[in-house]
């Protein structure tokens, strides 16, 4: 689905054209077009191809879709695949894709499964025609720049979620329902990772050393997102590295937990069984027990079971098993 | 055991030919000889070596078989070798092994120790003469991919698996199945990964820098094998990850269901105990005991032993321990 | 907020200058200015960036603050970016960050969100003319190293930290305390780690190899910086790898710690299921137990009971168990 | 211990020669001298030093010995340390090593502490002048092939050592003697990679880039060798990969086995401690206890308890518990 | 505190000369200067900064002590950092420094905090004038050689120390002895690691590629150095990695005694809990037992439950839990 399909020239907005003067508008100097297609079709695909003469392996890469994030150069173009991260409504993560090409006088973005729009990059660049004249290139960066930026919400929900278990982790009864929310959270993580760990080597190719011609002008911008994106690596890295630590601190406390529980039955048996010994002596059937005939007998015994048991109560609430 | 062996001028299928006609079209230009073998004997080897000039050691590999995946050049020839993986009928990975031997006019492949043929990728090549006319690497590549294009069955086969036992890992008394299916899965995993892994690393050398001559001509395609495999090494390391972290977390699942199980212990226990030591009190013989003695002497004490028991079980409810 | 202006000539101080005239002496030769910001609004950013031509997206960064370590080139300006770590009251970590722009002529530092000032550094500076005459770069290395001989403390603190959570890891009872604090430990660790190890890698651009125009005179000073934090980030490392062998270590005492426990149960309980066994024994009512008319027979038989559980009692000692 | 002292000619042996002699065929043109010495005592290895023009370094390591596998330069004389690993009677890894000093017109190799002589490669090269008469390189080549040829077996018998335990780390009460196994195969595990790790590492200097001109005509055999070694290197990383999971996975069913014990042992304990109450009640000595004067109270009463006992002992079974 | 300072003349010893006289020394062609210091007053590092012209940084590094082992450049003088490794009476790790600097003609070395001479050094040196004749790059190299021969016995008594523990991993009740040894021994591994690990990486500077002057005719020695150290490496990186195991073997190994403990516990508790039963059924106090009134009834009684004991013993006996 065609969004839009814009000419500029020198940085200005010419006019929203039709796709099929597309060639008049590339054979022009200083003269660039933006076409923006969502869920494109087979047939749209294969128009975009014919009109910016684009390479047969990247289109098919784009039909198909799930790539990872990557950026290939064929000839004087760009392909750059880019991860769309958003939360479903269930507060899932939910992956889309923008395939991104890029030639000296066109710039071509096919957005898959999300919901993100990009117009307000186009809005923004519009209103800086000194930069946009910078050219494709820097739409490139724009939009890339969007994509980047809209992971920072992500990385910080995650971040989120972890303290919130973070601050159950210590807590008692806690422990199966943290080991549970600890491995879901990974598994978001993990997703997120997917999106920004290729992408981040791959930025790599676009600043400092050999430049693609049509990012030359703007290589220092693209050295920003190739730092935004080194930083979220950094939060997932921290992120993954704290989950593990938190799922071998959540078995250490589930087994000081258990270890509690077992004292705490230790404690309480052994009362008992010291309770039981003394009723089970006085229930022998001896002839010659001189207690069993006393008038205080009973309460005697009573008083001392009651005694003893306390004794050994107190004893163990002092060791710190009760 | 010969399967076929064909000539090919520009891309165009000539016809096919016995071996022995080989040398004849090796000589003449733009034409190049496509032979594939299956599981082939010691004379078919010797017999290839003589017509194509192959080097010893590349046929010693070839006669040996159980390579690891590589790229090796011998002169001005690329000797490759591409592990096959598929499932058996019960459900185990079974390892085969194409060796691709590929001259400036020449491409032989042999398979060895499994049941996918190749056909389809001669008929795919044979329909694309504008390709085809690329040489022999661009056979190579044909083969290559077709050869990496099965791992993505594989590894969605494995992530369903593993998808399958995160499903019940949260569930109770599971641990002993899900920890013996995450050990058969990380074996699996392994095997496929050291078809992949290698080779990943090899094909760098067929795209990007110095590029063996025979694959010039294909450097985008090969560059697009490199994708497909790093995207499979991709999922390859996440499986991995995640069976590691499954296999903890199962160990915290089950830890935390036996403390679950150590608290209902220690509260029947408790309970019971209380029971016992009650009945042991008026089991005893004193003679003053006046309860004895009472009318509704009985039945107030089993009154009195069912509501303690009963409170002790509502507060051991109560803290989740029944 | 402005802390102070100044212009230097040859290393040695000329004036405190207001901002207006920073330009005049830029123009200068053998003459830079050193201005200190702190929590700078965006007027006085906006003003700087006007006097020292500095690029866009270093005054955003600069702006928006929140940024990883690193060291970027804009032209022959240098944009550096350090964390300040420090404590709060409260015995937890705080970060600050410092922008520090240095061009061949000027040095612009600005300091967010921390208490801890530079006045020692300039003083220590106009008090060696020798070195200040290095320029511009000499005071970069003077308020980097400034920076980073702060963490040494941090370190110290940390280490102090590991050592008494150490001392406590085989003490019994210790298992719960020892596992929060390691936790909030390895948090500590993880900030501190974030302000070295990204500027451990950026400093190396400043010393050895190809190294900025403005460093260029100060580079065995820069190599010293790059030791001092490579000492840094060794300990963090040691840190790290011996929180999480703490933490396995701590696992393990709290499941011996269990262990021991269980065997006093099992003691104990054995102990008083033989004495209840016995005095079972003579509860019950056959008419024949002769033993029970015996004169001695309840003495004999207490001893009989006190006798074997004085042996269970010393055996289970001798294994340990008691 | 001298075994043998050869002279060759463009690839075919000339004669034994005696040592002294050595000198006067080095002079010849197309012409080297092989020598095989055996735990070489100080006197002999001082000989050879002086026929050869060795460097003291490397007769110092050849006298000492304990070397960890590497390749040195010395001028125009590489200088081979290789283990050789070979299984004990009593099935435990042995460790001899074989030095051999290469330079462009001789090869000595002494062999030290191992069994395993290199008469068979002397005798199939002597079989292939062809090959032979590539000089001292190619000898190199085929005594490194040699001892790595030796590897595969041990690699095999480790892996079917492992595949033994790993058949019995489901099974029942075999926790403790798995993981004896596992650790004491990690042993063999780690002293096989000693031989084989820096070896890899150090082959790579063999072929491929700047070769030492003694093998520059055999680069083809020493990439053979290399890849050998990558593939053992490959199967040693999956068995220790495999015996740290595996230990995991050991620790993993014995807490699954503890935790099915403690659940028998709580349904044991609760059907006793619930049959154990009901002989109490009886057992008291309350005078209106009607149930005691009936003619069937006896055998009803038993009859209440076996059914409630069996009642209990269906539903633990039902769950699993027993 | 001076210990000697001494002139050489092409390898051969002059005489002890006063420090003043140095600067004559030093001027005279093939002559070099080796001095000596221990634990070095302010005074005696300035005086030596003085007479060699030594750089602010590098003796500032030798005042405050505590660096890391490094070697630096500065200028075409050596600046060297060693730990020296020695244990202390009871057992510990103490750690002490020496830093060398090493110019054209002049070797200067500290010592800190550190019992260990290198008198033996400077003998042996002087007896072998062909090898001292190299110049102060071959001081350089014997002093480093020294030191790093001293960290063999260091490793070997760690590897000791391990093999100890090891042998007793698999025995009862020494699972808190273990794992305090563990950790003891890591902390060990860990402080020998900081004096090897950075050492290892900075020798690559003096040998291969391009080599500081001062060492270029020694290039083959700093080359055995670096096999040495990469020797001790390898050991210290097996060890700790054997720590590691061992402390994932020690736990599992708790846990499965614990286990075992569990199923005694629980076997001894369902037979005496089978006994307690059946005394209980006939100490109840129902009429009509004719049991009760048989001759032999009481002791056909004890042995009914004798057997039953004996029965469930011999079972349990059976199935390994007693």
């Amino acid at each position: 689905m065609l969004i839009n399909c814009v000419a500029y020239h020198q940085g200005t907005k010419l006019a929203d054209i039709p796709v099929e003067a597309i060639s008049d508008h590339l054979s022009q100097p200083d003269c660039f077009v933006w076409v923006a297609l969502r869920d494109a079709s087979e047939a749209e695909l294969a128009q975009a191809q014919r009109e910016f003469g684009l390479h047969d392996l990247a289109i098919e890469d784009a039909r198909h879709g799930h790539q990872r994030p990557k950026i290939e150069e064929y000839g004087d173009t760009l392909f750059v695949v880019l991860h769309l991260v958003e939360f479903s409504p269930t507060d899932e993560l939910r992956l889309g894709e923008v395939h991104i090409f890029t030639g000296p006088n066109f710039v071509l973005s096919v957005r898959n499964r999300s919901t993100q729009g990009f117009l307000g990059v186009r809005q923004r660049c519009e209103r800086e025609p000194q930069l946009l004249r910078l050219g494709s290139g820097f739409v490139l960066y724009a939009l890339m720049d969007a994509v980047v930026d809209r992971y920072f919400p992500i990385v910080d929900a995650l971040e989120t979620e972890l303290e919130t278990i973070e601050g159950q982790i210590f807590e008692r009864n806690a422990g199966r329902a943290n080991i549970e929310r600890l491995y879901e959270l990974k598994h978001k993580v993990i997703a997120l990772r997917h999106a920004v760990a290729p992408l981040l080597e791959a930025v790599t190719k676009l600043h400092g050393g050999r430049v693609p011609a049509v990012c030359a002008s703007s290589e220092a911008y693209f050295r920003d997102v190739h730092d935004h994106l080194a930083r979220i690596q950094n939060s997932i890295d921290t992120i993954r590295d704290t989950i593990g630590t938190a799922i071998q601190v959540n078995l250490s406390m589930v087994t000081i937990e258990e270890s509690e529980v077992t004292k705490r039955l230790a404690a309480w048996a052994g009362i008992f069984a010291v309770a039981t010994f003394f009723v089970g002596i006085w229930g022998m059937n001896f002839e010659r027990m001189p207690e069993l005939k006393w008038a205080w007998g009973y309460p005697v015994a009573l008083s001392l079971i009651a005694g003893t048991c306390g004794l050994m109560w107190w004893r163990f609430r002092r060791a710190g098993w009760l």
